[in-house]
């Protein structure tokens, strides 16, 4: 198996970008990549998204994007997890790489969630929910997620002040972010003053609807001096799903399938959590980025909150978390954010991660979740100096 | 890069599945698959459909999938590339094997249609073509499917006659399928007297929605022989894209991306189109098949539908097509489609394709196009003895 390399990146910010198609943002942050690449072909293109069908009323999304962004006909697909969509397209560009079959692959993120009502974008996000056992009869993710904080609180007795700790930093991390969704900060105080989005989950604890793409690109690791003085390498990838539906889990307070993603990784990279330096984390809701730190091993289980309130989160802190803002602050283009994700670690990496970057960081980790667990997925850089 | 071999297949008849959602029709095709090749664990899964988050609601299908199998959280997503999103998920299912990153993968496609109106499903199929330039307007697959038959009659001189020959073949064929949709036998007169669905295309040329799924279990070559007296290889994949829009493509009588895919899968697998024993191809529309013999390099171009009429698809003629059906017969369940042609072309080269058996077939070719050929995906499979 070749080892694999990311030799560029390309984003936008995220907003509601009235003004551009999701072709459009897509192509924008393809061709900031491509130009930084200079790469004179292109073998193989993978779209993450979750909802264009219902958004847009466009599938086929490989095809149009390689087309649109001027590609002579790769192959493209597009790939679909609910909102871990980015981080397994990653995985599948990842193969397409080791396996031999591509030299030079594009793995972007897109989604465009502003062409639609409000009402029917909570319903679009729902679809990565189990339709005929839950959606169907109403449950949103923020009211599962709600379920899910209120039975982690009663197990660990963690008190809602300490869990809004991770919307806090997050939006303190995103204040010194010029592409994030909501770069300012918010208190603790304004976290628990913020209405019920679902009890006991308030509105500042939720991430929200953004449009947004990522791209990376991806070649042989014996190739990338070529291309880039900072390679980055990705050293280990694990993927793992688990019961869509919450009423099919033994435990709501622990998402098996992180726990597998992640060991699949650690082990590929032979790497441990303590290693890490910079980990980008699926704070879809504040209660899913707590137990997601605990899942991944950095925290013992119940002492995620307590940890971020000590400020071992923070650049400088135990392992520097969501320095781009994360999920909550950052913003949640759902398909697209798993390639947020990466291209933030790879920018940490290389050093580039500006007011929030890490010294000497070499190890990042990112951690991408489809619906409340359903799917999870860890990629592990490295840096290569 | 490891070899791969199909070791299973399973399937479910192509009808109107009231009884049964979109997550019963998959399993039943999965679980014939997997008692087939009695393996004890699967490492990832792909599923290939187009249409769920229109059709059902339902995205996240990987997970649910997964689940509703009873696996053991393997790592699983949904591949989406329009009407070619089954052959393009073999594709990353041979990759995972390839690469060496998976040993048994599960690799499926399946589509439910009947469970919106007829009216939307023909708009669900049209989110394949460009949405903003084609389906907007009102373009439906069909109506542009059409012009491309216009054309191509208008440049070789073709009669209507000649090309109602493939239908007429396709049913012929899926006369002796018992899981075709549509296994009666029909005349060129009744082709020519069915309505006209978009000038110059009649009823009797297109192939229709309908439920269904399909499966293959993929391992390593080197493994094959522990599961399966019969194992096929997947000597050669090949794919690529176009232009979805038609308004931007030079010549609408031949389609590029199934030429490159042709190529790439020809050279991979070192073999001529003279060598191909069995082919299944993507006759969506009679113009669409027609073109694809011919791109395939099966004959000259403007010479397809008269070999046809010379009985040289059938069993026993120069190259054997379509042999259960194709899409016009067997049924063209959108995602499920490049999935049920593999699994044809694997039951004739185990012998055990029925009455329209190919004797000695050693080499099979399947062929699944994505909209009016945006996408084409080209897979070779190889008789082991």
């Amino acid at each position: 198996m070749r080892k694999v390399a990311v030799i560029a990146i390309g984003y936008t910010k995220i907003k509601e970008h009235w003004n551009l198609s999701i072709r459009d943002l897509f192509t924008e942050a393809a061709i900031t990549a491509l130009n930084e690449a200079a790469i004179d072909r292109v073998d193989a293109l993978y779209v993450g998204n979750m909802a264009s069908g219902y958004c847009q009323h466009q599938e086929h999304l490989g095809a149009l994007m390689a087309d649109y962004m001027g590609l002579k006909s790769p192959p493209a697909v597009k790939i679909e997890a609910a909102d871990a969509s980015g981080g397994m397209a990653l995985r599948e560009g990842f193969q397409a790489v080791a396996s031999g079959l591509h030299d030079f692959v594009v793995v972007g993120g897109v989604e465009k969630m502003s062409d639609v009502l409000t009402s029917d974008v909570t319903y679009a996000i729902a679809m990565g929910a189990d339709q005929e056992y839950e959606a169907f009869i109403g449950a949103t993710f923020a009211a599962l997620s709600a379920m899910v904080k209120r039975i982690y609180q009663h197990k660990y007795h963690v008190s809602d002040e300490l869990i809004a700790t991770l919307p806090v930093h997050c939006h303190e991390m995103a204040s010194k972010n010029p592409y994030a969704q909501y770069p300012f900060k918010i208190t603790v105080e304004q976290v628990l003053s913020s209405p019920f989005v679902a009890e006991p989950l308030r509105l500042l604890e939720c991430s929200s609807p953004g449009d947004g793409a990522a791209i990376l690109i991806l070649c042989p690791l014996e190739k990338a001096r070529n291309f880039t003085d900072t390679p980055v390498e990705i050293a280990g990838v694990g993927a793992a799903t688990d019961t869509i539906a919450l009423y099919q889990r033994d435990d709501l307070t622990t998402f098996k399938a992180i726990i597998e993603a992640a060991n699949m990784a650690y082990k590929m990279a032979r790497v441990e959590p303590g290693e890490v330096d910079v980990a980008e984390i699926h704070d879809s809701f504040s209660i899913t980025g707590i137990i997601s730190l605990e899942d991944l091993g950095f925290f013992e289980k119940g002492e995620a909150a307590k940890a971020i309130y000590e400020g071992e989160v923070a650049p400088g802190g135990k392992i520097a978390v969501n320095t781009f803002g994360g999920l909550k602050a950052r913003g949640h283009p759902a398909g697209a954010t798993g390639i947020y994700q990466a291209v933030e670690i790879v920018k940490q990496l290389r050093g580039e991660a500006g007011k929030n970057q890490v010294d000497g960081a070499e190890i990042g980790l990112t951690q991408n979740v489809g619906g409340v667990g359903g799917t999870a997925i860890v990629h592990i850089f490295r840096r290569l100096r």
